[in-house]
């Protein structure tokens, strides 16, 4: 099969020819349709600090996919041939405490398929048959690529109560885009973006965010503004940068939430006293997905909702044109790259 | 002022001239504008056994309204002559367990205006400044008088998760309805009325509910259809009948959640091992709104959340017609009705 | 091997020679050393309705044993021949929504093993290995064949805050009795066991109650003495009788928890007005043990929490004297039976 | 009356005859009997950074006391003359989104007695009545004084699950050593404190501590061996110091819960992204107690959990010998000093 490969510890990664995965009797082969481009993909492909301490070359990166079931192994129940399936691609242990208690989102001992073994930039892709999620044909094809990370945002909206709250999404790439809409399909009170990229913010107010701030204007004076002097309720990080964060904290009132998807490169410098502590606030970190029940209200959400994925997708492309995929994703241009596999 | 009065423990409620309350230091004076008729008025007036256990005439009933204020007293602060206001008319102690640790909505000692002292069927309304709630002028002012109502729907919704859910809402008078909007506005998955009256279910439509099936048809098979024979994750009992409670139990999934608002009369036979323990459910037992967390949600959601409290409101008519108010609350034909105080 | 064998479907049981039992490559052997009786292995003694509904003749009862692991299936990890082990026998189906979303307690499709399939009053018991608890040697051995009861105690009591609060107790049973212990250990303010039997009450009292109060008097009047005229802050319903459910409610403050884990015979008239809506109650109903985070927290409160487990183990009998043992428990005058299996 | 007084914007205090309190209508005026010194106080006797940009001299420090109510207002109920009492010393604005949704003890507008008003290191101190708490006669009187910081170990130890959790103390001050009892009294599986100093070490194992690890040693090694490598479930930051608060972290599981307290001087620089992010940690900012349901948790937890806090009552003097306290607190020596205040 075709496939895309990191060959080797150096940037870039290289179309090949490779051997159709061998499934054991309890995983699937799924053959890959449309793969989505993550930030992560990005990191491997330019090989920096994070992916020269993680990656293991060489091996097919790729993590958010949607696709049809190909074959399925000897006991595989609940899954068949011909299934519209996408994939939660974290592989979780099973016999840790974390996944022996409920927490097999934060697994010690997570396997991540595209990223520590095989994933889904090729023609096919294996997948332990109890990671597949099949897809509910209500809600658009392509878009189950995207539930990986529209489930990110789901997970980290909901993290939390929203209804009736006050928002503020520090960061608007694709995770902060789709968190603008679940917060609002979920009956936030008021969702205020802030994001330096103007074409973001105008994606921002798309998605549905009550306003859209420039991370470089005073944000605070606004946001407090807004809320009457208080701050909003909730945080929602998606960006990572040390600034924003630092930023969004500021943002936050006395006895709020903050949720913490955007991964810092390096330590952050902040004022845990002034931004947690006295604040009494109450920090999550986000990690993944909860396996499987952001997928179910991932799925309710996108078919019942009123949400509408269609303006974060902003280019599709074959999977041949990778490298314009990465791009156009590190020039600030692109919000979520569709990958179309064909087979011919 | 011109009031409706309970005069006797008996039947009815008259129409008559009494003095304007005197106000204390911490109270506010509020010249009612809108009041709308609650069930619990509806007991008062005929007199039924819970009126004659609870009521003690003679005194002025109605705790539901909107109005502006006329007089504030020497120590309040932050309320104003001429702000427009709702109120909670359940006034807690302050000094019990309960209010001295987050619950004061349950007060050991609560009494409620227009219930155990004078209420809001009258030209003014003495409050504790304390509970008053001042309006958001981007909300319609005449929906200032559902704000009670409307908050123990947002109470029951917001009871525990919703976003992503199925839902099933048993009983659709006015709370129902209210709360199948604030369900589908804070994100639920689908939301299904049981109702045995064919109007009722209409507004539920209306209202939004994905389906409204008649109490007397096979609720169960219906509803597990829907949810691929689970059952819901959510069941909002807004009914108060025992049978409609013990189908509402029937519908709810393993480890689901019952919010129950509706008040039986008296007791019910209620299968508890297969309704509430095999089941691992979750029950929470809803009484007014929380003191005062609902109210901002409310707002929120009555500002934001796209919901609109028109189509419950299916009459408007002068305070002076409270019998004919009487009568199409009982007949069934309404839903809310609201009652004008005009001064001439 | 011997085994205690279900016949027939007709009250009693036969001791007979069955082959012992044939693993599968996810399974485990264990031989039994100790198993214990619990209220459901006199319902199927008995062969009450309850039993002719759900049992199906002929299989090997028993669901509480410790003993240690003979043999293990081809594909097992993490357990071996020789650990020594006790077993969560509710086999859960692992696809249900209930199992994808960290509720497995409460398996659409579970069965229970010594229920639906057989069980440990045998040599040998099959297990699936993932549902295997290695004992630690710290907690004396034949406690471990209580795992599953205490298991119910903790699952019970941990449902909701127990440091700080006073609860009440229903039932004095051996669950009742352990979840005396575990509120203790837990930092409950103060427990009241309410139980008909002087004998079980005085085992409470044993078991660290700070009163143990006769059903029969006026409870309701000591209890609200004991509470500043609060009524507990949790009810923990151990006993499935009608009168102590309603009873129980009576004692519950405002706001309240109540957890029920007995199983009343049939449906039960509950006053749900004053029991719990009006109360803004909060009802769990209780159904095993949470798989596995409720079997961490029992392991280290028998290691850590200064609970002895050995008052509520009345009689030690071997397995032979099963007759004897069904007696001792339905004359009331047992608490925790221990079943002996000796393989010569 | 005598008072201690800081008299000027500089460094120390100064005992000095000053009037009584005038008590307004809704006041208590208390007869201190012990007040306690807290680290809060020697800041502001060194007049830190901190202390320069928060107190306003002349006033007088203290905030933890105890002692008989002298004079009530006249509108006060429920407080009397003679009674023994502590109190809250954070006076919620009550009026605020905080105030108003059970989030009092972050209130936006809070003045703290002792710190933003005049406090409790004098003959007679005034105070709200609605802060009052009368002290329960079956606790030692003295321990009176210690609400205070022991409520912020109550609520730093119960803002998350503790039962059958284990859980690392990181600086065992005297709230530190507040935790670690109150831990164990609530059914921690095993605690392990994290300090420098070996007096205090002591001092935590007397307190039930399973395990005290100087902070210079391997203790990331020490905490995994004895967690099977995973870390703990919960971690109790009390020190403030930005080593520890990232050793903490380190010690933290996937998916566990951390609950800061020790205030950081100045920004920390944190890996956010292992410590908290990837980790899927929920984070908690203590500030206070809960108002006042954390002070209904310290009375049944003194009362009846079996905790002694004399150890940790290293030192008493009398009020007039606040230098020598200071000192002593200053040099690591003292743990907790109580001031008697003698009014001939």
């Amino acid at each position: 099969m075709q496939a895309l490969v990191k060959t080797a510890a150096a940037p870039g990664m290289e179309r090949r020819e490779v051997p159709v995965p061998e499934i054991g009797p309890t995983d699937v082969l799924v053959a890959v349709e449309t793969a989505s481009v993550c930030g992560t993909d990005l990191h491997i492909y330019h090989w920096d600090e994070w992916a020269q301490a993680r990656i293991k070359p060489p091996y097919i990166p790729g993590h958010e996919f949607c696709g049809t079931v190909a074959a399925v192994g000897a006991v595989v129940q609940g899954v068949a041939v011909g299934d519209v399936v996408s994939a939660e691609m974290h592989v979780a242990c099973g016999h840790c405490l974390q996944c022996r208690s409920g927490q097999a989102h934060v697994c010690r001992f997570v396997k991540i398929l595209g990223v520590d073994a095989d994933g889904a930039f090729a023609d096919y892709v294996k997948i332990p048959a109890s990671n597949v999620w099949k897809l509910d044909p209500a809600i658009p094809r392509e878009w189950g690529s995207l539930f990986d990370p529209f489930g990110n945002a789901v997970h980290t909206v909901l993290s939390g109560e929203i209804a009736g709250r006050t928002v503020a999404v520090t960061g608007c790439g694709p995770i902060g885009l789709f968190a603008i809409a679940v917060a609002k399909a979920c009956g936030a009170a008021a969702v205020f973006a802030v994001e330096p990229n103007a074409q973001r913010r105008a994606l921002a107010m798309t998605m549905g965010a009550n306003a859209a701030f420039d991370s470089a204007g005073d944000v605070e004076a606004q946001v407090m503004a807004a809320t009457g002097g208080n701050g909003v309720d909730v945080l929602l990080e998606m960006s990572g940068h040390p600034a924003a964060i630092r930023q969004g904290f500021r943002l936050l009132r006395m006895g709020g939430r903050a949720s913490l998807l955007g991964i810092p490169a390096r330590a952050v410098e902040l004022d845990l006293a002034n931004a947690v502590i006295f604040k009494g606030a109450t920090v999550h970190g986000i990690n993944g997905r909860k396996m499987y029940e952001t997928w179910y209200q991932a799925e309710a959400l996108l078919r019942e909702g009123g949400i509408d994925l269609g303006p974060v997708i902003t280019h599709r492309l074959p999977l041949t044109k990778f490298d314009e995929a990465m791009k156009l994703l590190e020039s600030g241009e692109a919000s979520k790259i569709l990958l179309t596999v064909s087979k011919e």
